[in-house]
């Protein structure tokens, strides 16, 4: 009658004072205990960061990664382990700098070229800005106020929302689709501030795209002080700013997904899918972006392993390649999986960085999602207190349709983006203890799904 | 009758869907975008770490600071402020090293001295080392283990523990105590591992006692790095370790409390205290611990103004001298406030960090706690779901007795210790966001207790 009572409450949306099982909670310690002692996915992200660097698409780094993965996985366990090709676009960039004009000296302003982008020509492209606060203001400038102008974005992510990922979303669309929307009206280049939150002097990259678009403009973030002395230095007559852009997609590579089943013991042909994504863009060491996700994924079979938990189905790591340029080992995993009828029972994406874990988000039905809320008791001394409906990630994408229980992990976002896409993101970019906490809160899931 | 339902599943301890008043939670919108748009701790800290600097108990940087602050309260539109001369221990250190001999060569262990610990000898101490692992471990060595010798306490934080401010509390006996306890044995000196939980290779000072003991010998830190090298090292014959510290208590020196006071419209006489402590450690800044304090106390007056909210109360500044050595600042201002009869409607401590809220502790009787308690819908946007009975903190204590109503912020933890009492105490240890969200935090709990 009282585990009515509470389970009513729940579904009624009160949270979090269920009893707990405390065998399974005493496991549940244990897995962050071993997490928090051996670091073993710190020890992981430091080698991948520091010993093979930044993974961007087509890299070899990032099949040197990819391979060194696999090892490591066969090493930690893993009953099969294999490296799946995938076609990616092979990015470029050399050199690149942007400078201002102003009273007669010259002023840099630290400038990184946007993945994708079309390089300038050789003596770079030298133009007035035209600064744009919206895809509204553009039009409302029309072809008059752009043609043969340099457009300069100068647009923020939202400081006021608490997600910082919610942020990022209303804002990366000028980055996305500046140079495409600028083109329209005759513009000959766009640089725009830097899709981040922090006040620093670093440019941020990250995936653009022409579109359908025949004309195609170099395309560049400045950072955000930068963009704040050329904001302060509009409207004091006209602003010329020279920008030179060294980069370019030339062709394709093969790049691969690693795959590493954990088989299960009695319903191994249930698969309980964590990944991130092991390629990076390439100004740091993409540590929080993906790597830490590599690091979670790794970690989960390890540490129920280290535990000793003898899991019913197959925990499958999967890191995916060319994340950051258009998904394509996300697509390549899904297809196959489609084409083997591979049934993901579960499907859980950690793409949000290092942060201290708030939580999870799961895309599923209504009884599922309940059914994972009722777990947050289990987690509230941990600090993750948010179980929202609604989840997944990016790579988890191309799987819907097929399978239907996505979780994305939701580490806090407070510093996600003043690494992200920067040279910032190196290792020193990670906190050990939050990292393993991911890796822990993410173990202590599957464990408990495990058990359902 | 809703309410009175959702009343009772609160007292009940189901948390957090209640109902929120929707021009209240307007009005704490408009202090968190206030404060991570305006970002004026941050700007404060950054003022008081790099162009003050440290400020140790009896420094002029202290009372530098102390006078900074005051004109800033001014400038804010604090209807007074003043300084109360607190006497505290002078603090000096000079050169301080640590060298281990092995295989013939020195190797060196970064070390600091303990805060209150004697110097060595001009040419320092030089003694074979004895590894204890507790005091327990040191009693069962006894005076045939330990006497002539240093002891090395290999101490540890209790990794497996969330809060690592409980981890904190657990270790740092063996800092406060160790050369105490060492002494009884004869022994000529101890280190100890640092009180950290980063695995890395900067010494952690902090306060030690000499208790009633006449016999006072030199006390240090060590890096974890060192302690692991000399931990090690151990057992395969003798260790010896030369000791050189230059530092001591030179007598006392004056230094101050900042009091400001921002008037209520009409119940002034109700003080709601915010307050943190001026005074830091030596070897960083004193960002974390505690300028963050200071920004946050001189935030929330700043912040209900910029949005326009007149208190009912008076809002009180106090920012103590000399926590770290020995709550001189907080002893005064309880005096001074106990013979002047002030009554603390609320006092609210911030002594934790910059990290991201995540709560309130609240000393104070059921029926209040449950009040603010109730008020964690209002919060729960915004990532704080932790309001715990119990709370208030160590400037607070000289106040327990006379006032009965005491809050304690609390940052995330995870990060704290890696910053504590070292070098990497520095302005850039801290985040600007997670600070400010800090601030607007308890400038929002002011607002809703100010309703009250």
């Amino acid at each position: 009658m009282k585990k009515l009572v509470l389970a009513a409450l729940l579904a009624a949306g009160f949270g979090a004072q269920a009893q707990v099982d405390a065998d399974k909670a005493a496991l549940i310690k244990s897995i962050y205990t071993e997490a928090l002692g051996g670091q073993q996915g710190y020890d992981w992200l430091k080698y991948m960061c520091e010993e093979i660097g930044p993974r961007p698409s087509g890299s070899e780094a990032a099949n040197e990664a990819a391979r060194w993965a696999m090892r490591e996985m066969l090493n930690a366990g893993a009953d099969t382990a294999w490296l799946q090709e995938v076609e990616v676009p092979k990015w470029y960039r050399g050199e690149e700098w942007c400078t201002m004009s102003m009273g007669g000296r010259e002023v840099n302003l630290p400038a990184t070229a946007l993945g994708g982008s079309v390089p300038t020509p050789e003596n770079g492209i030298t133009a007035e800005v035209v600064v744009v606060n919206s895809f509204e203001h553009l039009e409302s400038l029309g072809r008059e106020g752009v043609e043969g102008k340099i457009v300069f974005y100068n647009t923020y992510m939202d400081h006021s929302l608490i997600s910082t990922f919610n942020a990022y979303g209303g804002a990366v669309k000028y980055r996305w689709a500046g140079a495409m929307e600028a083109a329209k009206y005759g513009a000959v280049a766009t640089i725009m501030r830097s899709v981040t939150l922090l006040r620093d002097d670093l440019p941020h990259t990250g995936a653009m795209s022409y579109g359908d678009s025949e004309v195609k403009i170099p395309s560049a973030a400045i950072s955000w002080q930068a963009a704040d002395k050329l904001s302060e230095d509009m409207g004091a007559g006209p602003v010329y700013v020279t920008l030179f852009l060294d980069c370019g997609v030339q062709g394709t590579a093969t790049n691969y997904n690693v795959i590493a089943d954990f088989k299960g013991t009695d319903k191994a042909n249930e698969i309980m899918l964590v990944g991130g994504h092991i390629d990076s863009w390439d100004l740091g060491q993409g540590a929080q972006d993906d790597g830490a996700g590599c690091a979670h994924a790794m970690q989960v079979p390890n540490l129920l392993k280290q535990v000793g938990y003898e899991h019913h189905r197959t925990i499958r790591v999967v890191l995916w390649a060319n994340e950051e340029f258009g998904l394509d080992g996300a697509k390549e995993y899904a297809n196959w999986a489609r084409m083997n009828n591979v049934h993901h029972w579960v499907a859980l994406e950690s793409d949000g960085g290092a942060g201290v874990p708030r939580g999870f988000g799961v895309g599923a039905d209504d009884d599922r999602v309940a059914q994972v809320q009722a777990m947050k008791p289990y987690f509230v001394p941990y600090g993750l207190h948010e179980f929202a409906k609604g989840g997944g990630g990016a790579d988890l994408s191309p799987l819907r349709g097929h399978d239907d229980f996505f979780v994305g992990f939701r580490p806090d976002s407070q510093r996600y983006f003043d690494f992200h896409h920067s040279a910032r993101d190196r290792i020193d970019a990670i906190h050990p203890r939050s990292l393993e906490m991911g890796s822990a809160s993410i173990a202590a899931l599957f464990y408990l799904l495990d058990q359902l």
